[in-house]
Formats: structure tokens, C-alpha cells, sequence
């Protein structure tokens, strides 16, 4: 599966809101550039975005629209493999059988479900497991699977969820350990690319972006809208005419991952001099923003057409990830006497 | 889905060891007679079994004499649906999804997980949750997909898995109260056959003939086999022209399932009046078995041989059970927004 010197990487993508310039800066940007080397596979996280997303219309059109964002967004899908998880029932025929290669141990020590027992504890709640459900305990499992299914070598991933690799990792061995060599020498090694520091945008509150604030600009926004959403973020009082701090403004940080370095240079200096005020930062913004967007936006859009060109390339993928993912399962069917 | 008055009835079936008398006349009989009015399902639970079987053979060779042994028993595989668990993936994609609306707690309380506590506690293991896997904590949510995915009426189960046919209440109901009703108003009802007194035989020790004693008489095994097990069976020194209690004797218990009522009230007169020795009532039941089992071992010997009639009725089973799952699924993915 892929030549000993092929690198496969693997990224998952939760659909549980629509996507903002905050995903796309610190998110998808990052892992879009990051494909180089190595082969990629990337998946939307459907099934796993259904242990917290119950709105069936949210979660379809979350799954949508994210998947028309990385699309949007340059991911290639002829020559990558992008696939909905829901698309690979594979997938969870495997979860089975590496759950009977669990130890539940592992699972009460998962980060997500202790933070749901912290979580009951600090409210008082005598239950601790009081609003788990199994699918929340079950996911390291399912991560696994993920990761396992597509043979894959790197999991780009941050530090919160390294512990899902090494869990991945943990099973394999488990599993390798009764029935012999089946999941490959390799074992996924995780890729933690650079700090989040750096690549997180403030919103349109000046606090870090996140839907959780409910402050975030929507990557695609229509123009009016985007422009609507820049002209709200804060700005302090200073007058046109008195020296600005550009590192200090929000505005000036969202700029700074849009427009090309020497016209942000520009700015800085106008800013500093005194020369530009924060309306006129706002439109620099604005414009810039639109001009990087637009295209992606016009893309975007004729994706979410429904019945459109998103349905065949979500088939197209969804062949192709089966295809890799099949001859796993069937290893691992022979090694335990299934079929 | 069957009209309103026809009732379905679901048959699970674990293979963890060749099929023996104890098994033929406790279990596979009574649930052939039960068929009666209701459309059957019967399956073979291949994926229950890997929680605990770990021999690859073994799970593949129980797997296939279980279903030889049922077919040749008088299943019907025309009539009803009988399948293989492991062949009908919609059953596992469905497992993910009842996964998130099973309560932990629910597990928590599981029989089977809390006797795997207890044993830890018992031997003195700190950890309880030491050698469970995650197959074992998920067992009551597979079961309860095993019945909602048949859109099952009937579940005949005995007393000790009946928690398993609540549970299957209890998560369609968590899923029918956030999505509608999906699962149809009918929730699985258990209807627990006959007491298990009365339908066990003893062994070749004169204990209850089951697997954990090795006391077990192959319900298949070849003439020669059958007659040198039945020899085995133990009994007291009593001189054949004295008189005996046929009730007190285990050769008579076996005997009495397989007889013609009129021969075995025959033979307890004879024993009565001390005109039988054990030698002579060994080989009455070594007859009589043989007799009844003859024409299906033949049968079980032909399923048996490779590549032959069974690949091919498991293939029909599993075509009519994934036509039966197949819309079950669809309705809870369109439930939940995938797909």
C-alpha cells in the first residue's frame, strides 16, 4: 500500500459550523500548504460531528459547506482523496472490531470524556457520567479507525489531539500483538504543525475568532456582508491624524494574513505616521479581503448549487477512499476468521 | 416492513463452540418450533463472538458449523431470513450512530460488564475495568441494533438477556423523542420461551452437559463418536434384575428427548421391574439418537465440505437481510441530516 518511501498524510475535518476566516487561516490554509511531499487524505468528520451536532439540517449543511470550502479553498480532488466518513461503511465495521481490541481503561482517560466528567463534577452533578453518551466515549476508537483504515503515515494534528494518535497507535499494537503484523510496521506518527500561535485571527469583537463567541466572519461571506462584518470590529478613538499602533489593531492583524507583505509594510508605516485612519484601514481590509476571497467565493458558490458539480466529486472521492479502505478491512477480517 | 398483524421474530445466535446435544435440544429445537406464525430472522452473531473468541479457526470453523447445524436441523433458509451478522455492514454503520444515543450510564449497569467488574473484584484486581475491551462495554448497543435494524417484533430471549431487548427499548426511544418516530411505534418485546428446566440434558459427567464442564456429546459427531460418549455417561452398579429409577438415571433423561413417548415409558416399566441393565439402556438411547440424528448429520457433513451449499445460503441470507437493513438505515441517516 503506497511505496516505502510515499508519505501519507491524513486530516480530518469536523463539520460543526460553517467556516470562518479564523478555519481558514488557522486551519485550512496551513494543512492545504502543508500537502506538499506527502499523498493526502482528507475526510469530513460527519459521523463524528454527530456526537454533538443533533440538528439534521445543520449537520448536512455544515457537511456541505465545509466540504465546498476545502474545495474552494484549492484542495485538489483528483489528486488527493477527500471523502465523507458517513461514505465508507468500512469504516465502521473496522470501529467494531478494534473496539474488541480497546481496553475501556484507555477510553476512561481519554481527554473528552474526563473534560465531560469535569465538567458534571464542577456543576455538581453526582453522576459524573450524567449526559455521556457512547458515542463520545466510543470516539478515540473511531479515531483510530481513521487513521488505521488509510494506511496512513502522518496525522497532522495539535497537541490536543495527539492523544487520539497515540491511542491509535495503542490499538494497532494491541491488535498486531494477538494476530500478527496487520496493521504494517508503521505505526502513525503525528506532525504538529506550527504553534496556533500566530495563525488565529481576531473577530469581529477583537477577542481570538471562534464560533464559541459568536464573533466570527464567515469565510464567504457575500460582499456586503463582509464588509458590514469589517467595519465592526473595534477600533480604539485615536483621530485620522495622530501615530498608530498597527500591531495593537485587530484590523491591522486580519490584514496582515491577506494583503501582500509590502503593502502591509505600507500600512504599518502610514499608521505609524499618523497618515491613515481606521475607516480607511477598514476599506484597505475590506478590499483586501475581497480580492483573495472572491474567487474562492465564486467557487464556492456554484458548489453549494444543489445536485451540482459537489455531489459527483464527493462520489469520486468516496470510490476512492473504499477503494484503499477495503483491502485493510479484508486483512484484518482474515486475521480474525471472519467471511 | 411486514403489515400491521404479521409478527417478525429475531434469533441471534453466538458461535463460541461446536453445536452439542444440550444446545440442540435447549436452544436450536424450541427456537425451530417457535417459528410457528412469525416471519423469522435467525442470524449468526460472528462479531458478538470476537469479544471473547480470539482463535481465528475457531471463529471461522464455529461460525460455519453453527449454520450447517441450524440449516440441517430443518431451518428453512427459503422461508426465513438467516444470515451472518459480519455480512451486513448496515449493521455496523447503524452501531456509530445508536452509539450517540446510548447513555453511558446504560453500559454501566450492563450485566455482562458489571460480572467482568465483580470477577476484578473478586480476584483482588485494584483496576476493575482491567481486561475489559471496548466490545464487551458496547455488546448492549450492537444487540440493540441487531433487533432495530430486522424492525423485529419478537425477540424470544431468556431471563438473562432480557436487559439487552430493554436496552433496544430504550435507545430507539432516546432516538424516536429528538428525531420523530423512526423506529415505527413498535418497540421490541422479548417473549421468553419455556423455562430452561425441563430442556437441558445431562452430560457425559451426569452434570449439565455444557462447554465450561467438557462434558458435551457433538450434536454431529460421526457413529463411532456418538456410541463411545454415550458409554461414558456415568451410572451406578445396580445389577441388570434389579429394580431402577429411571428418573435418577441420565441416560434415561437424554433418552426421553429423543425417544417416541411410547418407547421411553416402555423402557422405564422394563427398568421398574428390574428387566433392563445400563448396558441395554445405553445402547436403546445410543440408538434412538442416532436414529433422529442420522439424516441431519448427513446433511450438516454435506453443508460442511468447502466451497459448497453453505457459502451459498449465507450469501442468499445475507442479500435478504441487507434488503430488510437497508431501508432501516437509510430512514435514521435521513434522520440525522447524512447523506
Amino acid at each position: 500500500m503506497g511505496t516505502a518511501e510515499a508519505k501519507v498524510s491524513l486530516t480530518g475535518i469536523k463539520p460543526t459550523g460553517e467556516p470562518h476566516l479564523g478555519n481558514y487561516i488557522g486551519a485550512i490554509k496551513p494543512a492545504l500548504e502543508l500537502a506538499g511531499g506527502a499523498e493526502s487524505i482528507y475526510f469530513i468528520a460527519d459521523y463524528h460531528a454527530l456526537t454533538t451536532v443533533r440538528d439534521p439540517k445543520s449537520l448536512d449543511q455544515w457537511t456541505r459547506s465545509v466540504a465546498a470550502t476545502w474545495l474552494a479553498c484549492g484542495l485538489d480532488p483528483e489528486r488527493t482523496v477527500f471523502y465523507r466518513q458517513s461514505d465508507v461503511p468500512e469504516i465502521f465495521e473496522l470501529h467494531w472490531v478494534l473496539s474488541c481490541f480497546s481496553a475501556k481503561g484507555l477510553m476512561n482517560r481519554a481527554h473528552a470524556y474526563k473534560a465531560a466528567r469535569d465538567r458534571n463534577r464542577e456543576a455538581g452533578v453526582a453522576d459524573l457520567d450524567a449526559g455521556v453518551n457512547m458515542g463520545l466515549f466510543n470516539y478515540p476508537v473511531l479515531m483510530a479507525v481513521d487513521i488505521l483504515i488509510m494506511d496512513t503515515d502522518l496525522v497532522p494534528v495539535g497537541k490536543d489531539q495527539l492523544q487520539h494518535v497515540e491511542y491509535a497507535a495503542d490499538i494497532a499494537g494491541a491488535f498486531n500483538a494477538h494476530y500478527g503484523q496487520t496493521f504494517a510496521l508503521k505505526i502513525p506518527k503525528a506532525v504538529i504543525p506550527q504553534e496556533d500561535s500566530g495563525r488565529s485571527l481576531p473577530g469581529t469583537d477583537g477577542r481570538k475568532m471562534s464560533k464559541s463567541y459568536g464573533n466570527t466572519i464567515p469565510l464567504f461571506a457575500p460582499e456586503a456582508q463582509l464588509r458590514r462584518l469589517v467595519r465592526k470590529i473595534p477600533t480604539d478613538s485615536t483621530p485620522v491624524e495622530e501615530p498608530k499602533d498597527a500591531d495593537a489593531s485587530a484590523v491591522f492583524q486580519i490584514l496582515q494574513h491577506f494583503a501582500p507583505e509590502a503593502d502591509s509594510a505600507q500600512v504599518r508605516e502610514r499608521l505609524a505616521a499618523g497618515g491613515m485612519g481606521w475607516g480607511d484601514l477598514k476599506n484597505t481590509l475590506f478590499a483586501s479581503l475581497n480580492d483573495h476571497i472572491a474567487p474562492m467565493r465564486e467557487r464556492y458558490d456554484a458548489l453549494m448549487v444543489p445536485g451540482g458539480e459537489l455531489d459527483d466529486l464527493l462520489a469520486l472521492g468516496a470510490a476512492k477512499a473504499r477503494k484503499r479502505a477495503r483491502p485493510v478491512l479484508e486483512q484484518v477480517r482474515q486475521a480474525i476468521g471472519i467471511g
